[in-house]
């Protein structure tokens, strides 16, 4: 569990524009021109093509130094190759797919722990989008898409938390999720639902998060909410929580719940 | 504009089951075997099938007497025929459809007028699935389905307010409907925004509505935001929002903008 206070995650909604705004940000946030940054496309079933994509637009970018690490069994998740690249890295960045083949891959391995530290130390700047950015949470949302807001609406389970005490959903206007961050939140209010569009990031650093890209980030504070009943079957009630729909300019401090913008 | 204290209007947000719940309230409240029950199908451009359809599911539920006021043309609703019908009238079901079919062929009509007098008067039940649900509304929602929260994200035009200060949508958690009435509700904050979803309904007296039905009732509450910007092009923020989900058993009511549970 990271989120200390050097921590810096980039956390990315899915298909961000290659060459522009996000991974601009991000390249430059892992040094530009000194940068060493470590592609790891473990979520994907092709990771080749993700590995170049990637590789290519980062370098597009002005990147100085930019590696695939290819991780495709738990063994390889604690070769020293793989660990000593990380200990070289600037910059980490997880690319799209099955968040739980990320997850089922590096799980409690060293290179898991290593990341923590990093990450925690500030070592690093560790960004993900979609499945990479999903595996970021406290708890992940792995799947469900039945309309309405029910148990069974969504499935969870848990992230490797380097942003712990958020629930994470991704593609959000574009594939209306609302529905199952709603039924998430109700279930586990204690954790803060946030919703990010395609082409849209946070940048969390220091207990908050700002808003970047063309899209909006859709925080649901449950925690907010006076009555909250989840029967087994049929529709869950949630009375008096809040949302926020924040674009680029937007903040949100994640300890009181509170909305800002930035400076 | 309707809504007076004897007002009673049942809001379906289609696709409600025959024969049960929904129905079987509105008969009811129609007055059950001394009802006389007039069926409106001007939404529809197959108004028979749907006439039919209605008919027998209310007789079905026991509804003493059940006609169909078939209005094509705008004439049609100034007929004397036409006013005589709804002056016997217990109760009155606008089917779905296109909502503005209903308002161009009825707004500002003989028959428009002398339901509205009837409604606020308490003389007859109004009720709507569908876009029979959406005129009823001060704004109704009328088409809109790009991702994200932008003005263009939603087309709206002034409904027949029998329930004036709401924003209705309907079909809400089916098709994934947040998006827009959240982008309406950033646009005209002093009305409520109100999604239901299908085989559900609102049945509003009094300035409150309970929920009946087997899904949900999403409540935005955008008058509670304390900030709203809606720039030209881009995505709009709202910080501050409130949202209630609010199955069968629940009550908001619509001055104080606030929730309750039945009795």
């Amino acid at each position: 569990m990271a989120d200390a206070a050097g921590s810096r995650l980039l956390i990315i909604g899915g298909a961000e524009r290659r060459g522009t705004t996000i991974l601009a940000r991000f390249v430059e946030l892992a040094g530009g021109p000194d940068a060493h940054i470590v592609v790891i496309a473990a979520a994907s079933a092709v990771p080749g093509e993700l590995e170049a994509d990637y590789a290519a637009a980062f370098t597009g970018l002005g990147a100085g130094t930019v590696r695939a690490l290819r991780l495709t069994t738990r063994e390889d998740a604690g070769q020293p190759s793989a660990l000593a690249a990380l200990e070289q890295a600037t910059a980490v960045f997880f690319t799209g797919g099955d968040q739980y083949r990320i997850t089922t891959l590096l799980g409690g391995t060293p290179v898991d722990s290593l990341l923590q530290t990093l990450v925690a130390d500030g070592r690093l700047v560790l960004a993900g989008t979609s499945a990479g950015a999903a595996m970021m949470s406290g708890t992940m949302i792995l799947g469900g898409n039945a309309p309405g807001v029910t148990t069974t609406s969504v499935r969870t389970g848990p992230g490797l938390e380097f942003l712990p005490g958020v629930l994470i959903d991704m593609h959000f206007a574009e594939r209306g999720r609302l529905n199952r961050l709603l039924s998430a939140v109700a279930m586990y209010p204690h954790e803060v639902g946030v919703g990010i569009d395609e082409d849209t990031a946070i940048l969390a650093r220091q207990g908050a998060f700002q808003v970047l890209g063309s899209g909006s980030v859709t925080v649901v504070d449950a925690g907010a909410a006076s009555d909250i009943r989840v029967p087994a079957d049929g529709p869950i009630a949630i009375a008096g929580a809040r949302i926020h729909v924040l674009p680029a300019g937007y903040t949100f401090h994640l300890k009181d719940r509170e909305w800002g913008r930035a400076a």
